[in-house]
């Protein structure tokens, strides 16, 4: 390890001088006039593995955007670790709330961060967090300290779903072959408490077009006696919640997992600070689910959230219009056993049978994951955990994560290998929000610990074996 | 009358091209960026009024938007007619749904217009209907058939509230004294039905920002436990009517005026086919608030109509966004005799009531006006009469609109006299709407009629002395 951090610090300039360079490209999935970005991102990052000595680095076509291929293959008899991350990033927008612009890096210091963390779209989701691999491996090939094979995958369609790459992982089912799928997309607890993700949640992303009159009409004229599609998408999304937040769609919580007493009260034993929560929010209350806490709501319990909803006269002053159309983006976060399909249907169906007559609805699925725990007690997890022990001095939290990796389920079903997802964010980075940011001393501690991780695993499985 | 038709007949595709002129000047008051355009828009017509012989012709400052000014005094002696107008229109959007440039006037014909409808945004209002009176003054000055006084103001602020005519009323109290205010800027039923609107909604518009954490937030990680203002927007509106369609802000019937069932059923009688008004609109269902028809929701009932709404993600593709505001523009109708300004209060207090302690709201009131009733027994009244009588072939019948002209009340509030409301649009002109059209045969229609009430206002208004 000496070797290691030695290489470490002597690079750390230009390590985060290359970070910069991948964020300066403003590769948003989301939106198609990125697309020349997009491509940017995915040939810098196969240079990139070129240059760092990995081998067979490839822009590897899809459908959609291209995933970025590397490997290095030292023994055949060796295990081979599978890195997975993805160099697209969320929309920048509202970018009036961004304290520097989202696509030219900068560091400054916060209180969570004194030694300054790195404000950017994709600092921390993903470019930050994938690029730490990148350096990590580069540590390891420079000082002749790779214990095992490695395999390298980076999509660029995470944000909207990695709608290609079940197509992909398919078509490469023998290449992709690994013992571990290695992923530092998630975040832990805090700086000093330690944590691996050992369940996700899953996602079903719905939009929703209301159309009432065949065109515009003026609201004197028509209001009152013609139904308006914005008041009957308000009144649909608020029927989707009863009194208690509870989701109204009928056998929507039919497959959920209920925790038992104990595991809840485990859960619970993890340090928060509800008042501290709110106060970094500016809210007053917290609001979600009767029966459940502020982190049980966020983790082991599904949601339906509106992302976003638009319809009418939206400029500045007044319009007085009765619009002919309203819509909603609609976003469902699901918790084991539930299954993203079936609850987009269930989501359609219901949302058509409770619309009135006096308009017509259209809902459509944009894309969706399934939920996800990965075991505590596997080769895998166990050298994980050994590395930020090794790392942060003490001994990392399993936690259940709010978020969604659609893909995490994919890959355990088509390439049969576990998944470890060892982030190192904080769930204050801001990640799909303005000002996002990734703490520099997070960055350097996760180019530290993977190496460790490769050793460990390198070490448990010939135990094993 | 045969000088003042062969005076039209010989001058209107010069009459069109002045209009159009007009037309072409895209004077949206509600949008700051086109205060130029307003100023050309009156700037154009002050030049006119001079061209066409008026006096004191004039664009008198305003907090706001200047109003255009001009007269005509032939012999103190003689009644006094005060015309108003405006010059400002509504804003375009939605662009994409105008078959033409809304601000490069066609014409084109239509199944109500066979002759062709003039298509424009403001061809009808009011800038198509304001300046049949412009024409019918030109027509009279030339023919010396002027029978009276004539003032005339245009204002660039209807579209937005007439939220600086009153100052300017107040300021020029003497200067505006009149016998009868005359304005076109509603509709008839038919082509073949004439009618003078007698009754007028009033209007309360609000503007609402919810804010729910103080920055966007991941809609994983934070997604319910955290309030999203969108859907607590969503259940606020949903809650401000009930099943049967009745808004449930309390207070906000007290004053409502309810028809006998006399007066409902003489509504009534009036021709409605409610297969072609659901038929024209594209929709399967009418909606509104149970125990009244159609024609009564339109009309004599108040409502509560989001014109938009907008919040989080609304570009291409999804965003897991968990925003920080979400906002609605939401405007009431009111009817006699409910109060606009208390209305907004009871609104205010309401919502403010009603909202979670998880999110803050805003409400502002944009503007307002009072609702309005017009006798039917004056001179007034029976001047337009038998104009429309003398033009159309036959008598108009009186009727309410579900429409507002602000200004009404505050008129006979500060001058003390009465006012006459004939139009000569159609409901479906879609004012407000892309492809506002006004027919041919209405402008040509309102320019011969107008002189026609000149006639019988100074006559009737000479018997009754």
């Amino acid at each position: 390890m000496e070797k290691i951090n030695t290489y470490i610090d002597q690079n750390k300039n230009r390590f985060l001088e290359e970070l910069f360079a991948l964020l300066r490209i403003p590769s948003i999935s989301a939106d198609s006039k990125y697309k020349k970005d997009v491509l940017s991102a995915a040939e810098y990052l196969k240079h990139h593995f070129q240059e760092i000595g990995m081998e067979n680095a490839e822009v590897c076509e899809t459908p959609g955007n291209p995933v970025v291929y590397a490997d290095k293959i030292i023994d055949k008899n060796l295990p081979t670790v599978l890195v997975y991350g993805h160099y697209d990033v969320q929309p920048a927008t509202p970018l009036d709330q961004w304290e520097s612009d989202p696509f030219d890096p900068v560091i400054r210091k916060t209180d969570i961060h004194p030694q300054g963390a790195i404000f950017a779209r994709g600092a921390c989701d993903d470019k930050g967090q994938m690029f730490m691999h990148v350096k990590a491996l580069e540590t390891m090939l420079h000082t002749q300290s790779l214990p095992c094979n490695v395999k390298v995958i980076v999509e660029g369609e995470e944000e909207v779903g990695s709608v290609n790459l079940s197509w992909f992982v398919q078509r490469h089912l023998e290449k992709l072959q690994n013992d571990v799928i290695l992923i530092s997309d998630t975040s832990m607890i805090a700086k000093d408490i330690p944590s691996i993700t050992t369940g996700l949640r899953g996602l079903s992303y719905m939009e929703i077009e209301v159309t009432g009159p065949n065109h515009d009409l003026h609201s004197g004229v028509y209001g009152g006696a013609v139904a308006n599609p914005i008041n009957v998408l308000a009144k649909l999304i608020a029927s989707l919640q009863d009194k208690d937040n509870r989701i109204t769609i009928p056998g929507f919580y039919d497959r959920v997992k209920e925790f038992s007493t104990a595991e809840r009260q485990k859960m619970a034993a993890v340090p928060f600070d509800e008042q501290a929560y709110k106060k970094s929010l500016g809210i007053a209350e917290v609001q979600g689910e009767k029966g459940y806490t502020t982190r049980e709501r966020a983790s082991i319990r599904p949601t339906l959230d509106v992302n976003g909803i638009w319809g009418g006269y939206i400029e500045e002053g007044a319009k007085t219009v009765l619009p002919s159309k309203a819509y909603a983006k609609i976003s469902m976060r699901l918790v084991p056993d539930q299954d993203w399909k079936e609850i987009s249907e269930l989501f359609k169906k219901h949302f058509e049978d409770i619309a009135p007559k006096s308009v017509e609805v259209k809902v459509t699925t944009h894309h969706g994951g399934e939920p996800y725990v990965t075991p505590i007690d596997g080769v895998a997890f166990q050298a994980a955990s050994k590395a930020m022990e090794e790392t942060f001095g003490k001994k990392p939290l399993p936690q259940f994560s709010g978020g969604s990796i659609p893909i995490v389920a994919l890959f355990e079903r088509e390439l049969k290998s576990k998944v470890v997802l060892m982030g190192f964010g904080l769930n204050s980075d801001d990640i799909h929000s303005p000002n996002e940011n990734y703490g520099v001393w997070n960055f350097f501690k996760g180019i530290e610990t993977i190496p460790a991780f490769y050793k460990h695993f390198a070490t448990l499985t010939k135990e094993e074996q």
